[in-house]
């Protein structure tokens, strides 16, 4: 993309009504713009970015047999009424309701796809079941000051998957706890997974996926040897005591969640009546487990853990695009339009190898603000077309997290950037 | 994909609440589920043709320089204040609200990025800007009786268009309604461009897209021969007349409104404040164009259009499969085996070549059941692998919207299938 067409300008000042990074940043940077506390849209910048998270995930719930589906914001009262939750609980607090308090906007969805499933399951072959959708979700959040960690509307993956008996639910569980790391990986985070309250669950099926940062409103007591770790909730160790499996000296650091997978059991396929007939002719409850994910809390940890004074350093698999083309302003204008006439042949030849690339080849920007934009965007890539490009046919080319230029020949261009 | 493993069943009776053909063939093939009056959820076959259609918009957007963004649900109080729409017209009628009437939820977006834009355009050379999303509208509809030709949440891609004169904004009106007619193109549906009320702006500028069906709550006023069309609600012509422009006689027909596209002048601009400063170093208001196209009613259209007694006959481009690729069973358990080895084969291979299979290997459905279930769910081509394929090594093949089977070779299906 050009970015001269590229709607969005970045700023220089941090918004005055922010404070944590990953906001200011986002902001700054024109990805997301606020709309209220904890209700912010994604613009162009931003919503690369979401599609490439939302690709990742796509991706690993595929693999793991996910069916996706798009269910509806708008909820029916009377399906959290069957579950006790309308007014209680998370029915109560967090989601809110229009139309005279008779309609809700969904906080999660386990109400609504059980009755869906309900009405196409009938037997034990027609399980197991795996169904999630990517769609906004809605919480009345007290506390909103984190930017995009946490939100009052965000886009949320929700897995919900259905199976005949717990011991076949514990081996898909295993499954998505595995898948749920691959997504992290491949968001270039380090989760850790944290053991948390099951509720009225048993807690052996309840997870925490945890990434290390000051942002975080968690607290984990961990072990970095042997990976034991416990949310501050549900323990009273602290930094410095022994691991209860293998002795080590636990740490204890506060932490962002970005994931949890846990146990339903028959809760809701009791009480919404989705039933299947066994084999054995009995009519059974569906067992049930539940996996969330929030994409834009996702990104807003991305930002957090990577980033410094100039702007974000985006892993590669979630930039907004793989490299940033600079065409650098010259005193002479014959040799700026060489420039630029060199520039747009590299842009289309690496777009048509489908490399994304941001071409900044806007002619009334000095050379710092380039630099300084490009830092802010925070591509993996920076290449720079000068004069000297035009004389030795090679161009700079520095990865954002690395201090060094590199000065390489265009032929080797696709090959560097992974092609 | 498996039809073993689609979750959704297909189902052969009509819902009992549902009117409309639309709603009753879609729910019956298991490619939507009902929620409430106006309110549907997407299934897994449902949202492949969901977002196929948005593939389709996305990629005619993109071309006339669409930079897609993605807005919140929840809108400022304050900002509809400013235009005066909170307490009037769409804001008070159409538009829920809760936390006791202070948050709506978008039915437009007019408002959110008018603000937006503001803050990113400065001077003439930031314009002109066009800016779309597809995302989910909320409309209070008294009259949600025709499934998803009138939703109260249904997806919608809404474009707005941002310019330094009228002239920049006629020019870009012309390329948008270039733009829809080929959407509706490539969806197989013929749209008839008819002019419109331009409430309190020209109507030179205010265009509907028509798709004639018994369905459609509008009535339009049209001449095959030259084009002229227009709606009922701003003119008294009917059938029968002569056509104003060439004298032909005037058709009057119901149709259902696919899109619109309208000017929206500087109302937005002025009250919000989004202007620009002109070469000659005036401040002037940003000109605005808008332009709605509804996913669901699109989706909602081509089922009302393309269907028979059996189910829908889904245009190629909005298919969730191409093809469905049927095992026929057998009374003998080995050939039944040798037919489910031989249609795996060809479901791997074409899968392989990026042909989009839906595979019907279920072993305890007849014959029947399953072209029943390949007549409703509609895909375009339906390939049949029985007793005759083992001996000849050729399938039957037949294409939904005809009667006749086709004998080929197996070796010709890519080329048949469009490879």
């Amino acid at each position: 993309m050009k970015q001269s067409q590229l709607f969005t300008k970045t700023q220089k000042k941090a918004p005055r009504d922010e404070e944590s990074i990953n906001a200011i940043l986002l902001q700054r940077g024109g990805f997301i713009y606020k709309e209220m506390a904890g209700v912010y849209s994604f613009l162009p910048l931003g919503l690369r970015v979401l599609n490439k998270v939302a690709d990742i995930i796509r991706d690993e719930m595929n693999k793991i047999e996910g069916q996706e589906v798009a269910l509806s914001v708008l909820q029916p009262k009377g399906l959290w009424q069957k579950t006790g939750r309308w007014n209680e609980g998370i029915g109560k607090d967090v989601m809110y309701k229009c139309e005279g308090g008779e309609v809700g906007l969904g906080p999660t969805h386990e109400e609504m796809l059980t009755d869906i499933v309900k009405h196409h399951i009938q037997t034990e072959k027609d399980l197991p079941v795996a169904i999630y959708q990517i769609q906004a979700k809605f919480r009345k959040e007290s506390r909103a000051k984190s930017g995009l960690l946490r939100g009052r509307e965000f886009p949320m993956k929700d897995l919900y998957s259905f199976h005949v008996s717990d011991k076949d639910f514990k081996e898909y569980y295993k499954r998505v706890k595995q898948a749920y790391l691959k997504v992290f990986e491949r968001c270039g985070l380090e989760a850790i997974v944290t053991e948390a309250s099951g509720g009225e669950f048993s807690k052996e099926y309840s997870h925490e996926f945890q990434v290390l940062s000051e942002a975080g409103e968690d607290l984990i007591t961990f072990c970095q040897k042997c990976h034991f770790s416990q949310n501050k909730e549900i323990t009273d160790s602290k930094a410095g005591d022994k691991c209860p499996k293998c002795s080590s000296v636990l740490r204890q650091e506060k932490s962002i969640e970005v994931g949890n997978i846990f146990t339903l059991g028959t809760k809701y396929s009791q009480a919404l009546g989705a039933f299947f007939t066994s084999r054995d002719g009995k009519k059974k409850p569906v067992v049930m487990g539940c996996y969330g994910l929030g994409l834009s809390r996702l990104i807003g940890t991305i930002v957090e853990v990577f980033h410094d004074k100039d702007g974000i350093i985006w892993p590669s698999e979630t930039a907004p695009f793989q490299a940033h083309l600079i065409a650098l302003p010259s005193a002479d204008g014959k040799t700026a339009k060489q420039i630029l006439t060199m520039s747009e042949k590299i842009y289309k030849d690496l777009s048509s190898q489908g490399i994304e690339v941001l071409f900044d080849e806007r002619e009334n920007k000095s050379a710092g603000e380039k630099f300084a934009d490009a830092d802010l965007i925070g591509c993996p890539y920076r290449l720079v077309i000068s004069e000297k490009t035009l004389e030795k046919n090679s161009l700079e080319l520095k990865k954002r997290n690395e201090q060094k230029l590199k000065l390489i020949e265009i032929a080797q261009l696709p090959a560097l950037l992974g092609l």
